[in-house]
């Protein structure tokens, strides 16, 4: 049910016409209410696709009743004429469903670098809001696919209350192919602070912790929309833990089906002074050509992790690089910096490995997720736009 | 001639028998002076391998008369014990050569984790030393490579002197596989300092600008001998003009034999405030899988360059998204950040790919060269030490 399975939302996913694929392409969310609280992040890249410009202006008062996303177009690096036709969408929207426009965000996903077919686009909306529906959460979660091989949802239950979420995508900080959009909804009682704070936590923890091919999208967007029609105000820890629980769940689902990927990779470094500096190294790791290069053939090849590790300067993470181990699904392969166990005892015929960095400078860790680099990455990658 | 193009010089390569293959894996190159000045530049890596902690001391007091570098092992994260196998083949090589052991400088490349077969190295020492001769430069070049498909050497000329030099690998900052070697020879007189300032500038202006893969070896080194013996002492400016030619001359030849590359790029950023700013910029663009993906599938996408350009944090490269330029070879595929010509005016079907951005923010530019994301990449780097 993803996002229609709090109380107070609908949502429909039409095919317009933007793909050339003829599959769903427009989706549309409407919070009924009572409440009408919002929250948004966005991609932190300088180059901000149109509809995140439109949208983090929108959300900007706490406040958001629908949410219009397209796929089979970024509406990327498409000028002032683009930021119109975003400007246009979130109007018409308003206008079918009697709302004012500000309270409108809109997101897109695609090619970057061509306008919309904006006529398609505004017919599609008129279908979308004339399929509007309390069990619409599937078909709007199935028309935000691009590249993605399976829509993905969530749902997490509280007392009295629930939160539902629908994703794209495979990264936020750095995303694969064009972007990363979510939308989670919730019926439970939210002020637009505690909505806000809940958010910028789940998505530090969840798809701030993604990277799956060092790229950062022009157009990433995670929503919350809150209705209130659960009638419940859970405690701001209780629903934090909830909203967490589903975006790491969406994360995870958004690792799996990876552009190309064979393995799914958990690096986790431990021993840190700080978790930030955890991260710094779990990041140079998961960024690291070679070594996603090297679990794709199976290779416990732990020296590219090493050097890897030994790029993060020294006043992002201290250790000492004859203090460092690594252990690879379980088998410690380097023990001080220098070999450890024999590398043939790991096992990385599974889709899921599990790396372990062991800084030995204090007692914070952290994990980030990635995925190897395989011929199907290139392929893909290779052959989008044209 | 390579490194045997200065008067003053010895060099040899040999089979020592460390590689499987069977092909040449010990090269050796001395200085018979009269002088013995020397300078180095090693990787910032802080997992730095035994050779490279050997050769930074040995070289620290402006003075070296030899160098001995080994394919078939990188001798890196090998511990104390590695540190003493780098610190024996110096002993050993001092020993057949009548130096002193602090004279020896080591280079070692190829697998990251093992250690290295010494009875077979100190074996191939004493074959290299009875080898050695003032034509052997070619024969060195072609001991040093690793996955490099031909040898990489230039001779630059001055008056009454000339600059010789080999190298392996495929990047400074970012080397490919395993490690970037290069040893440059000259017979000009130097003094130690003049010997470091210029290796440094010429550095730091070729090698310190291709980025292959992004990632940063344990073991790069690039070492400057001159022996004195052509007796003419240039004028700095000069000399440095010529070593930022040969260094210039064999970046040129490491990126077009990078690992599994089918197009050389680059990527030139202009109308920065700083050259460092114009640097940071380029850098991005050229580590973008997605970006590098799309060249190697002939696809002019512009969009992942302006994705790439927006992740620069604005407190390193001062620019406005909506006033940059981007041009593929030639065509100006976007303007102010919106669509220009047409992109199918691009033709990315030659070797060579020339991407420009423009950030109409100051004077300053640079460029970094890069080369584009292959089957052949993930191919060579999933298959190498399996």
């Amino acid at each position: 049910m993803s996002v229609t399975a709090p109380r107070g939302f609908r949502a429909a996913g039409v095919t317009a016409g933007l793909k050339k694929s003829g599959r769903p392409d427009l989706a549309l969310v409407v919070n009924d209410g009572p409440l009408d609280v919002a929250a948004g992040v966005f991609t932190t890249n300088r180059v901000q696709a149109a509809p995140v410009l439109w949208s983090r202006t929108a959300v900007g008062d706490g406040r958001a009743c629908a949410v219009i996303l397209n796929s089979g177009g970024a509406n990327a690096c498409t000028g002032s004429g683009g930021f119109l036709d975003s400007h246009t969408t979130a109007e018409h929207v308003a206008a079918v469903l009697g709302v004012g426009a500000a309270d409108v965000l809109v997101c897109s996903t695609g090619l970057i670098g061509e306008r919309l077919a904006m006529p398609v686009l505004l017919l599609g909306v008129d279908a979308a809001a004339a399929a509007l529906g309390v069990t619409g959460g599937p078909d709007a979660a199935a028309a935000i696919c691009t590249t993605d091989t399976v829509p993905k949802e969530t749902v997490q239950r509280g007392e009295g209350w629930s939160i539902g979420g629908m994703a794209k995508g495979a990264g936020m900080l750095n995303p694969a192919l064009a972007t990363m959009l979510v939308v989670l909804t919730t019926d439970a009682v939210l002020d637009a602070g505690m909505a806000d704070a809940a958010l910028r936590h789940a998505v530090e923890h969840s798809f701030n912790r993604l990277d799956s091919d060092g790229c950062m999208s022009t157009n990433d967007t995670v929503l919350l929309l809150a209705s209130g029609a659960a009638g419940a105000s859970p405690d701001a820890a209780v629903f934090g833990a909830a909203l967490d629980a589903a975006c790491a769940d969406l994360a995870r689902q958004l690792i799996a089906d990876a552009e190309g990927a064979s393995h799914d990779i958990a690096v986790t470094v431990r021993g840190a002074t700080t978790e930030g500096a955890a991260l710094a190294v779990a990041r140079a790791v998961t960024s690291s050509n070679l070594f996603k290069a090297a679990v794709f053939g199976n290779d416990p090849n732990w020296g590219r992790v090493l050097a890897a590790v030994g790029t993060v300067p020294v006043e992002v993470a201290a250790y000492e690089a004859d203090e460092l181990d690594v252990f690879m699904n379980g088998v410690q392969v380097c023990r001080a910096g220098g070999v450890g166990e024999d590398r043939s005892a790991v096992d990385l015929s599974g889709r899921e490995v599990s790396v372990v960095v062991d800084l030995h400078a204090g007692g914070a860790e952290a994990t980030v997720w990635t995925n190897d680099l395989t011929h199907d990455y290139v392929h893909e990658n290779s052959a989008y736009s044209t």
